[in-house]
């Protein structure tokens, strides 16, 4: 034990030995990343198999509060890497973290949020096995930042994304929407809301591992953060040329969520998720895909929200419960920044 | 061409159109990563080549000024993550980069970032093929901060590291020190001082595969990044035991980096390098890794620097041009922040 410091200072990032404590005690203690090159050396038999593939992805998180309701920015790391390769039907693997950290930087939060991180990695079945730590000044960062990259296979005879949605196809949800985006907002204080949501981060690759068994029909997925459901599935029906028909009636929203939203004029199909996903798959395949999915905790509210149909006018609209219909739009501006 | 924005503004980061706006125009139209998912899915036959292992490493980039001479941020985040990469016997296959960029970053300047990463990929003969943008207020980055993630591939039979030195190793560097820290300084422009000096920033990946191909018995390598030749000897020569010798003449050392050390009471041999690697080889195949090397011109100015001993007290000593002998330790504090 020779990290006696409270805050962190730039020494810790100049590459020297007080450097090489922070890594030694507060990261490398923890994740315990295989070897001790610059650089992880690693095998794994699924790679190898004949028709295997290999999925890699990344992200950077600058959420603002670091800690909030349901999670830290540790935790949105670890699933936002995980749910990027799972929704491609990547079995999870290998991530790694680097941390841009703002010097005065609690070393306490840094052990927080690390430990986290260390407990997401586990559920999710993967190793943390390479990382990186920067220091800049005060006034130059927040905090910290955490950039994940991930690496996950694919097995041989998996093939999804948005190409292969077809007109038909269910569209099913894991569970509520926006409570992520809503617990932010909420947690950041500046508005007089007090409201008892807790943010819906969670890893989704077992999730869609089950759905993928249950109904290996399934087209595409993708996981619903900056930008919400709205943004996600513009993209996809853009990519696949459908329009999705969403029914307001079946969306699943928690009154809070649609009450702080209505305050503020928000949408909540605008709103960020950190653990739900949005799902394709044939409609004769859709209860097999909601069964599985409901067998686990973080597919427990699994719900059908709406089908595709050929192409007519815009990628997405909306039934609403009065029977008119409206289109839904990408998102345009911004709604919430640093929301992950 | 639908991004008529000379400045990022925090709806790039929002998850909506301007995003979608910024990225397609600004970086996947240059970097054209395969397919429109969030995750790469790639396959390489090397990969799954018997024995073949997987290099996976990750740094952030937080230099500044961003541009520099000799190169920006961009250049240096695609050579520092080739290079870990490279000093481990692995052949760079693929990366990723996120950004973090700052409320009012000039779009002009991303543009230009961008191109010198796509460049320096090619060169290394790599792929950029997966990435992700954050936007923070202003007063809350610095401009722009990088974080790759680099895949590698070590072929079967490479099996190079710390742990593999041995007494009597030589010990090679591939040109002169410190030219990349000495330059930051220079332009920062907080010092009286102007130097005609250029970063060494460069990737080493076809320089290592030289040498290893000339010279199999090569033990380890290390870049010589933050904390310079110094703490990149000290860390291996602890996990190593042995003690490295070095001889003071024969130090590759540029007078401007020596004149501007001495002005400011710097020690180069703790002075940031961003192309340069130190590398240990048995004696015998010394001359045929350096003639290796100097066939190529990042390493035209490969020499040897010492040797390695049992270890007898420090981990590296450094033999004085008068015949005195010095221990060189690890960096204690900081050198210079934000190198890199």
């Amino acid at each position: 034990m020779t990290l006696r410091d409270i805050h962190v200072t730039m020494a810790h990032g100049g590459g020297g030995k007080a450097m090489r404590d922070l890594i030694d005690e507060v990261f490398t203690a923890v994740f315990q990343p295989p070897g001790s090159e610059d650089q992880a050396r690693l095998t794994n038999d699924a790679l190898s198999e004949p028709g295997a593939r290999l999925a890699f992805t990344t992200d950077s998180f600058v959420v603002t509060p670091l800690e909030f309701p349901g999670g830290d920015i540790g935790k949105l790391a670890i699933c936002g890497t995980v749910n990027d390769l799972a929704v491609g039907g990547a079995r999870p693997l290998w991530l790694s973290a680097a941390f841009v950290i703002e010097e005065g930087c609690e070393i306490a939060l840094l052990r927080r949020i690390v430990a986290t991180m260390a407990e997401e990695a586990a559920k999710a079945g993967l190793r943390i096995v390479t990382g990186d730590t920067k220091v800049v000044e005060r006034g130059k960062g927040d905090g910290v930042f955490i950039t994940t990259a991930g690496i996950g296979v694919i097995p041989p005879g998996i093939d999804i994304g948005a190409a292969k949605i077809r007109p038909g196809d269910a569209v099913i949800v894991n569970g509520v929407l926006g409570d992520h985006g809503a617990t932010i907002l909420a947690a950041r204080g500046d508005l007089a809301l007090s409201a008892d949501l807790v943010s819906d981060c969670a890893g989704l690759g077992h999730l869609m591992q089950a759905a993928l068994a249950a109904a290996p029909g399934i087209s595409a997925a993708r996981d619903c953060t900056r930008g919400g459901l709205a943004s996600a599935l513009n993209e996809m029906a853009a990519e696949a040329n459908v329009t999705v028909e969403l029914e307001e009636a079946r969306l699943p929203l928690r009154p809070e969520v649609v009450g702080m939203c209505e305050i503020l004029g928000l949408d909540p199909l605008y709103l960020a998720n950190e653990g739900r996903l949005v799902l394709f798959c044939p409609a004769d395949q859709a209860d097999a895909a909601l069964a599985a999915m409901r067998a686990l905790p973080e597919g427990a509210g699994a719900t059908i929200i709406g089908h595709t149909l050929e192409r007519c006018g815009a990628p997405v609209t909306l039934r609403t419960a009065f029977g008119g219909a409206r289109i839904v739009d990408m998102l345009i501006g911004e709604q919430l920044p640093r929301i992950c």
